[in-house]
């Protein structure tokens, strides 16, 4: 059976997040009653990752198997008819051999937080950031973020819910820069445990409040216990924001 | 009475736009009432223009008296409370005196429209920009644009409603450029004509297809003619950036 990998954006605001659930909206579950509609097939949406609800992606990642070969841009076109009127998007589909797996092939993944910091609301950005009224120190928060770098027990940072089979991790990036009212944070590693991006992100934000000493990151990592961390920060400021391939299946490959 | 200037962003999408009207929620009836739960006085706010039921803003501009002086802080904080959960925030608030008058005293208006330029429609943007799938040229269309800079007779972009006495009105910059996916417009000017900014792009775009040439633009300003124009650009695309005042009412006193 031909695979195809998408390349997808969504709104995670109302949705259950990433994956089927009885209880509400996913984006697997729309995605899988689109191409029911296009194809008349049941067929399994495999994604790069599981986005909990809330959480947005610019370029999330999947593979999907067809009863037979259709063109990538006829997929793409139809899938994003038939996901109507849900707020997600097939950005690209490309043909690939059924040695690429969505989530197994994947070498990286890049999230993105955002953090709006002034004292008013948002109104335009409801739903797309957190808001943080009190100021917060960038390069304190910057220096911090530091600490987390690198191989790594990430117990303090994982939720009580995370599958995995080991809290070790390598976080390869862990960038927070000021960009006008806004505080993005950007992290990038192999793979994240559950909850680890929010969970770093409370927890920078205590740096940047002053309420943490920079030092004090550092000494919640070693405590191996998620009881020392700060608080898990709102989904809706966190976007999937790429999701790395070796060369062979590069993404800029395929309709798009 | 005691005079203050605010500075509102918001959301225009489920709004019927500033005006209050009989038949849903305005900008300015959200503000009368917080005013009125904050105050227990009915007061008017006088917005510096009227955007249309779905234009968004950024940084709107509004005048309103009170009953005694209090401190902008204090107005703000309360103000914000009180329009909720309405997608309004007021971001700066500063006590004026009483020649202040903001829609009078305005020397310039700054618009914003956002096309979204690629073929999967917005999921994130939904709502906040104008998706148009065929590929556009930007530079035909930043060509375009430079034939309406000045004082004209703006008819042709004029909706049949407009209520100004005179269709004559002087612009003074109107920008095309592309950023990533997206292509800018900004409109700069003393004032605007009803629709006029969306006229405009509705027509830009036109010449980004290739379905009209460069010059048909200045043949149509010249026409001086609705009909001559092209179509509206949806409202979900446009911004009220910013109001500039004369420098006694600079925008960086008060509070904000």
């Amino acid at each position: 059976m031909p695979r195809y990998r998408l390349i997808l954006e969504y709104d995670g605001a109302g949705l259950v997040g990433w994956q089927r659930q009885a209880n509400g909206r996913s984006v697997q579950a729309i995605l899988e009653d689109a191409v029911a509609r296009f194809c008349g097939v049941a067929v399994t949406v495999h994604g790069a990752g599981r986005t909990d609800a809330g959480v947005h992606a610019l370029a999330q990642a999947a593979h999907l198997d067809l009863p037979r070969a259709v063109a990538p841009e006829v997929i793409r076109s139809a899938l994003n008819q038939h996901v109507k009127p849900a707020a997600v998007t097939i950005l690209a589909v490309a043909a690939v051999d059924e040695q690429f797996d969505a989530r197994r092939s994947a070498r990286g993944r890049v999230y993105r937080y955002r953090i709006l910091n002034r004292r008013p609301p948002p109104a335009v950005d409801r739903g797309r950031v957190w808001h943080v009224g009190s100021p917060l120190d960038v390069e304190a928060m910057q220096e911090a973020a530091q600490l987390l770098i690198g191989r790594h027990d990430f117990t303090t940072f994982r939720d009580s819910l995370c599958q995995a089979r080991s809290p070790v991790k390598t976080l390869d990036a862990l960038e927070v820069t000021r960009q006008g009212e806004e505080i993005i944070v950007e992290a990038r590693a192999r793979s994240f445990l559950h909850h680890q991006v929010r969970n770093m992100v409370g927890t920078l934000k205590l740096v940047g409040t002053g309420k943490w000493q920079i030092a004090a990151v550092a000494e919640a990592l070693a405590a191996r216990d998620r009881r020392a961390g700060g608080p898990t920060a709102p989904p809706q400021g966190l976007y999937l924001v790429r999701v790395v391939y070796p060369e062979e299946w590069a993404l800029n490959k395929g309709s798009g």
